[in-house]
């Protein structure tokens, strides 16, 4: 039987995972997709560096064209990163003819529709189901497992560095800084943090939910984003009093034509499943009007988890060899997308406030809400021992955007109130 | 563009649901599959029974041939439960050339093999998504998403009725029968509530499960299944005391070709995802051997979610359709199966003895545990206010179940064991 031939582009950590799983499988691969499956030729940076996997020599390049331009290869698959070498790269295969499967986030956010047209018009596969939430297969979930139904909100917790971050916070009533700095010296954090910090990360990873899911063109600019640097432990410590966790959310909403996405540290309930995801795992929440709730969880990165999903759309390629169907079940949008406007958004919100400690002032303050329409699911005062503010918490039954807006420039405004100390989205 | 036509067997719960998605999500089903998808007949029993939903006269038939000789219509979707009739239609619909969506976990557990043969012999798909999980996409998670790993372990928490039981008795300290009884008022359980609180119709979940996640031949007869009909509310909150949830867990485990697969009421430790799924829900948590831990989340029974599983699957045979695919896409295992013997077969376990209240007892029971080799992670000894007997909770390491049979053996014969009051496997 003729062996199907792949390229590989990248040997980092996804990389050999690729590599370990497609040489230690071979039975299992071959009976999985009907062809043997063979890595003819790898492309690294540096080919002189010691790894810890044995790649044959005769198959290492620096070049990336003796890859895409080696006609004996069906496959790339792209685990190298970044945006604008491998979008050249993997346009360059499609338009020879070559099938591709990437793990990259950043670039099939930024870039998939001209990918896909161009896969389209190639007759070629385009798979990328490690992408997003590394091991779990979240992807075809939405493709295939929910192709009868309408999904009206997708929630994920799509990035592993802050939900380490926030669950040591939470586990140990730790400071932000002094956790990161920890992540960081165990390598769950970046040097320069800031895609994973700031929510920059999962923003991408909702982009691509959201297009799946909602079956609509949804691009990164469509997502609202703010990271986890500004939680504070007290933020946790209070939402844990009252029953929350501080999770940073990716939350996408559709009704009818008419979507909104944000990702943000949001209050999410003990009892909601999302509350107990903890450490570098993943899991995305799927809410479906016929299926109503479901939730898919695993490791969202790491070599084998990550090369897992990569070598499971490789096989889907060559099953598709196989059947002569490349390129023909390709994921096409087909719905209208609007953005909802600040007066369409609604949710539960929670807001800290430090207000001066005498009579009168919670009456004022819920005054402001009543006269925007925002009603109360629950407040709690009490004074601070440490200064002689007091302060008050408040939890609003669903709210839209526009009227929270201005319910906290009325109350900033106010004499009595010293500082809005933080205001959070509450799920569940 | 021509038509899809079905034939709709069974018009109970889940054929409601299904008539209700065709007929209200046309665009996004054309969308979907390429194609219109028309319910053009519909078996039910008796045709002058009134229903939730409205089905035109002359698409309404008692007669299953007038769906399964119906040259127009393309696929047959069985949604009426039961085996030998639903045998017989299907096999006779698929040697038609019809195409075969089904919700019956009893007929693919028992007959799945002679079912799946009579497919590929007439090039035609059978899908049963619905089978498992309700609403959950579990089984083409297993084939698609996991097709590049080597899955070595299945938890299942897949009937809900036991475990809407196990939450409510933990939840509010309730009895076994009384639960059951208000299960019953409320729909969840059935008058002979045998088959699922016997733990059978997880059995036979567990075997589709088995067959599809290890790629072999797994059968019911391989299953050993206990229920929940033993558990006691003070082995609950023993349980909870000790950091465990009780359920009712499918486990199927591999080892090479080595299986082995049990029902039963197992105690759970608090921080593994499986301990939270509670009431209704269902959910199957998957190790791969390259993946790692996952876990999938959902409604495990239901009108629109179990519909949403079927059509779904309808979805994808019109896909097939229309790519000429049909029967090429079919699963077919291909690994050995030998299942594991007791000495194979290894957990951690919970027990819970009352013994004689003096001294030296203790020493003389965790010898027993000893002399089998069996180590022990936790023991907890105190006296029982309400008689003069003493109580002992052990905690085993993991242990082989030929010395724990042992070691219950000769515990129950020694003088000072009053009696061996329940044991548990123990997960997490």
């Amino acid at each position: 039987m003729k062996p199907v031939k792949v390229g590989l582009l990248g040997l980092g950590t996804v990389g050999t995972g690729v590599v370990r799983i497609v040489e230690g499988h071979q039975p299992d691969l071959l009976s999985q997709s009907g062809s043997p499956i063979e890595i003819v030729k790898v492309l690294v940076k540096d080919s002189s560096k010691s790894r810890g996997i044995h790649v044959a020599a005769d198959k290492i390049t620096e070049n990336p064209w003796d890859v895409i331009e080696n006609p004996e290869i069906d496959v790339v698959v792209e685990v190298m990163g970044g945006i604008e070498l491998s979008k050249q790269l993997i346009l360059a295969a499609l338009d020879r003819g070559k099938h591709v499967v990437t793990a990259n986030k950043d670039l099939m956010a930024l870039h998939g529709p001209e990918i896909l047209a161009k896969a389209a018009e190639k007759g070629c596969d385009v798979l990328y189901e490690a992408s997003v939430a590394g091991g779990i297969p979240i992807l075809r979930t939405l493709v295939e497992g929910f192709s009868s139904d309408r999904i009206t909100k997708i929630m994920g917790i799509v990035n592993g560095t802050t939900n380490y971050i926030l669950t040591k916070m939470s586990q140990e009533g730790a400071a932000y800084d002094d956790v990161l700095k920890e992540a960081q010296q165990l390598g769950y954090a970046e040097s320069d943090p800031t895609s994973d910090v700031e929510g920059f990360d999962a923003a991408r990873k909702m982009t691509i939910l959201a297009t799946l899911g909602f079956r609509a063109n949804v691009e990164l600019s469509d997502v609202s984003v703010k990271g986890i640097s500004k939680v504070s432990k007290e933020d946790i410590a209070y939402g844990k009093r009252l029953g929350y966790e501080v999770k940073l959310l990716g939350i996408a909403e559709r009704q009818d034509e008419h979507i909104s996405i944000s990702v943000q540290p949001t209050m999410v309930k003990h009892s909601h499943p999302l509350a107990s995801v903890n450490g570098v795992f993943n899991a995305v929440y799927v809410y479906g009007e016929a299926v109503g709730e479901t939730m898919f969880y695993g490791p969202g990165a790491g070599e084998m988890p990550t090369a897992t999903s990569v070598v499971a759309d490789l096989v889907a390629v060559v099953r598709n060899l196989n059947l002569g169907i490349n390129g023909r079940r390709g994921f096409v949008p087909y719905k209208e997308k609007k953005l909802k406007t600040d007066e369409q958004i609604a949710s539960k919100n929670f807001i800290l406030l430090h207000v001066e400690d005498k009579a009168g002032v919670l009456a004022q303050i819920t005054q402001v809400f009543a006269q925007h329409e925002v009603s109360l699911e629950s407040v709690l005062q009490h004074p601070n021992a440490t200064n002689p503010l007091a302060e008050i918490i408040i939890i609003t039954h669903d709210a839209n955007k526009a009227a929270m807006n201005n319910v906290l420039k009325q109350i900033e405004s106010m004499n009595v109130v010293q500082a809005i100390k933080s205001v959070y989205r509450v799920e569940g």
